[in-house]
């Protein structure tokens, strides 16, 4: 997918919302483990509930991974059954030596046929370049992360270019892809910096993880990292897919997520 | 396993060399390709003829993902596979928030059984802990790699601390993690820093990757790189497992193999 259809489907939808699939079978209703593939049925009906509210999914490879080669086949159909008019992004946060980055590029982008996958900046540019080759595919790359660890690397100031580990990446890798196929990971738990964040990378697209379990403030983002693209995809995972926890529990992910969606329409009305 | 048992093994060996099973099902011979699972099959004959030159293996879980859950069992077909005397490395540098490394750690140490794990340490502290808290499992966190881009962030000087970022990354891991549970990735093809690495981190394990078809000098390494544990286990991958592509691969792969364990056993007597 390209910016412009992503743009033209947030418009649509009035939603720049996208669901992590963080599916932990531990976590699933009870009921749903009688199925054949728990974890499969229990993002199929995730998906039938809240596609309508939002633009993305993002699941989380950790947790399928977590399940061996059977959680990775549940990882492959939830793939498959993401509609094609939504945005599908890998967060799986991989980086490697070049030979390597050029596999896992492989596995998703041909195999899996995802939109987008997170990426890890430590190892530079030739471990993120092997991403970018790909026509209509994204990397999604970790600058300044929601978690509390993010203040241990990320927001140190780099004495070649008097700017915070963060910065650099975010200026570096605007070397290496534009704004058709690169986008950034900041985390909503700093929603003070999204000014300055916004004047860094006027063009490209923010994922935004970290609203919700993680406390981050939706208005204040979206009000200052709104870009004319919208520029923005806001993720919340255990918010929408954990929202109940029985048999209604895709009813009330669908609520949950039209509550975001409503309050992404009236943001997009008011800032964009 | 813990630090003695690997130690014990490298006397033993007089190897501290690590196979690298970075199986690229595009590169193994021909006549492989009609077994049923051609990738589990070549690791299978790679693992026969170097085992007893070697005292770890180090499978690179993109050339895996890249094949889907097909590759993923072939994964765990061969981490299965390798004999429980010989020291397992998930070379898969994950590392995200708490609650999804926590998942991750889960996937390899529990489920997959390895003993070790590759790292990246971009998202602090509560990123790699999760993988810390498993008994006589360990940590490989990245901290200056072989790679080309090692230049574009590790080498920047911090300015809170004077150091560069692998040195910030190596000083803060090591109140994270001990040298029982933490070692770090520096790479071969920064021979010349070897004596300052091993000053910032005496007690532990290094994996050094990049010698053979990236160039590195496993003398200078050694020589400066040693501790009194040995303290290092040296990677080989692409120059063991593709030193033959025809019927003799494995007896090719046996053969490189034995020549590095050679030149260990002597850089071992010389500077242990």
């Amino acid at each position: 997918m390209n910016r412009q259809q992503l743009f033209d489907n947030i418009q649509k939808k009035q939603s720049y919302l996208c669901v992590g699939l963080d599916t932990d079978i531990k976590r699933i209703p009870k009921h749903l483990l009688v199925n054949e593939d728990p974890v499969f049925e229990f993002n199929k009906q995730i998906i039938d509930a809240t596609k309508d509210y939002c633009v993305a999914y993002k699941p989380n490879t950790a947790f399928y991974e977590s399940l061996g080669s059977k959680g990775w086949q549940s990882l492959e159909k939830t793939i498959h059954y993401i509609p094609d008019s939504h945005f599908v992004i890998a967060d799986a946060k991989r980086g490697d030596i070049g030979n390597t980055s050029k596999m896992y590029a492989s596995a998703f982008f041909e195999n899996m046929n995802v939109d987008a996958l997170t990426v890890a900046p430590y190892m530079g540019e030739d471990s993120v370049t092997p991403f970018l080759g790909f026509d209509e595919k994204w990397v999604v790359l970790l600058a300044l992360t929601s978690n509390k660890g993010s203040n241990d690397f990320q927001l140190d100031t780099q004495e070649s270019v008097g700017q915070a580990l963060y910065e650099k990446v975010m200026h570096r890798a605007q070397e290496w892809g534009s704004a058709e196929n690169l986008m950034f990971v900041l985390g909503a738990t700093h929603p003070e910096k999204f000014k300055e964040l916004r004047a860094i990378a006027p063009e490209h697209f923010f994922l935004v993880p970290g609203v919700g379990a993680q406390g981050g403030d939706l208005k204040a983002l979206s009000q200052y990292g709104f870009n004319k693209y919208c520029g923005l995809l806001v993720n919340s995972s255990r918010g929408i897919i954990y929202a109940g926890d029985g048999e209604n529990f895709a009813e009330a992910a669908g609520n949950a997520a039209a509550k975001l969606q409503s309050e992404m329409a009236d943001l997009l009305d008011q800032y964009l």
